[in-house]
């Protein structure tokens, strides 16, 4: 998928919501745990519940991973029901990954040949060529991250280059910029620090931001769209807990999708007030 | 496993090397593709003729990751393997994972719990709370990525710290060793690196390095033994593909012990001229 086409997905749903499929089995609704895959069943109604509401999905991996070969084809059948349910959706693996060249192509395999991913996150700490072989993907892309939404972002993130007076994560910013187009490069960005998304602005004015962190780690949508928003929005806000833990009796995937167009109607708002659709 | 088992381990075999089991299905010997799972048989056979020359095995997820649910499969089988084989040996899943905490702790689970891994290597991009859910496992190991051997290391590593004067690793050494013990925290330092190990050893004197990069990649094990051992040996230093592609043929398990126990031999010189053993 190129920029241009998920910023049309945008503007016709209306949305540039993410919704986290951080499916723990420990969480989901008792009454799904006596079927055959539990962390499928969840997902299907989940998707089947929020789909125009959102224009991307984001599973992260380590959910599905800590349950084993079973996990994992939970995660191949849940990418599988977003393709066969509909052609405008944008699916990011969370998997923060980054090795060296030849190992990098393998988890680039593993996530755009194997499962049909449009994206994976990436850790940057390895530098250019723990990527490139994710970005010889056409039209698949790496999110890299820059400033990240936990606590512990400020143990390295912050520190500032004597050369250049940038900090890491703008130094992450600039670099990887270079590292191929906007068309396959999006940075995360935590919502949790609004306060430094003008001058991210001002270093990637282009790029698309996957924005961690609104809802259960404390993070404002307003502030999101205010200080991040572009010309083609260049926003995507994840919501996980805040969205498919909402409920956890037999109307769960209901709620889902309540709290999705919730979000989604404050997104189009933003959209308007930007005069984007 | 503690620092001192560790060493143990390594004065008893008379070696610190570690195998990569970096199991690509492309360039395994063409008569293991007939059996129901020929990555496990190949590394099974790796392990029974390889397992007296060696205190760590590490596989890279990637590898197994790539082949789908079947991998995760292989893999279960290849670390219950090493289990069954010998007491001696310290499993390290080269992973190089790191989220926000309860991400991180779902990797945990993964790696310590349904595997029964004694280490993991974390990025450390995203601080100690990315961390320190892999460290809530008594006597399991977090092993940080501090300078790693590829060209892209360069990109961001060497960033100097305008406030300490330090470079990006070294402020990952300084802080990372401060998150735990050193029977908790080994680091990542690439053999292509030897010219800053001394270096490191004044910030990390006592902990554990992992050392790729011998090899195929170039490093010198001279070099890593001069500049980088201690006085319990602190050093792990990993072989992939010099030991298991070593031959492609009926004879590869054969040619992969006879290379495991050249680099032994050589390891025993340099542990003598330190009196370790």
């Amino acid at each position: 998928m190129t920029h241009e086409q998920l910023f049309q997905i945008i503007q016709k749903k209306r949305s540039f919501l993410c919704i986290g499929l951080d499916t723990d089995i420990q969480k989901i609704p008792a009454h799904l745990l006596s079927t055959d895959d539990p962390v499928f069943e969840f997902n299907k109604a989940i998707i089947d519940a929020t789909h125009d509401f959102t224009v991307a999905y984001k599973p992260n991996i380590a959910f599905y991973e800590s349950q084993g070969p079973k996990g994992w084809e939970s995660l191949g059948k849940t990418v599988d029901h977003i393709r066969n349910t509909t052609k405008d959706i944008f699916i990011i693996a969370d998997a923060k990954r980054g090795d060296i060249g030849n190992t990098s192509a393998m988890y680039a395999k593993t996530f755009f040949d194997t499962y049909d991913f449009d994206a994976i996150t990436v850790a940057p700490y390895m530098g250019k060529d723990s990527v490139s072989p994710f970005l010889a993907f056409e039209e698949k892309w790496s999110i890299v991250l820059a400033l990240t939404s936990n606590q512990g972002a400020t143990d390295f993130q912050f520190l500032e280059d004597k050369a250049s007076g940038k900090k890491l994560f703008e130094k992450v910013l600039t670099t990887a910029s270079g590292w191929s187009s906007k068309d396959q490069i999006m940075f995360v960005v935590g919502a949790t620090k609004t306060e430094s998304l003008t001058d991210i602005r001002k270093i990637v004015p282009d790029h698309f931001l996957l924005v961690p962190g609104v809802g259960a780690q404390g993070g404002s949508l307003q502030e999101v769209a205010r200080f991040g928003m572009n010309e083609q929005c260049g926003l995507l806000v994840n919501s996980s807990r805040g969205i498919i833990y909402a409920s956890k009796a037999h109307d769960f995937a209901e709620i889902a999708s309540q709290k999705a167009d919730e979000i989604r109607k404050e997104m189009e708002v933003y959209l308007k007030q930007n005069n984007l659709i």
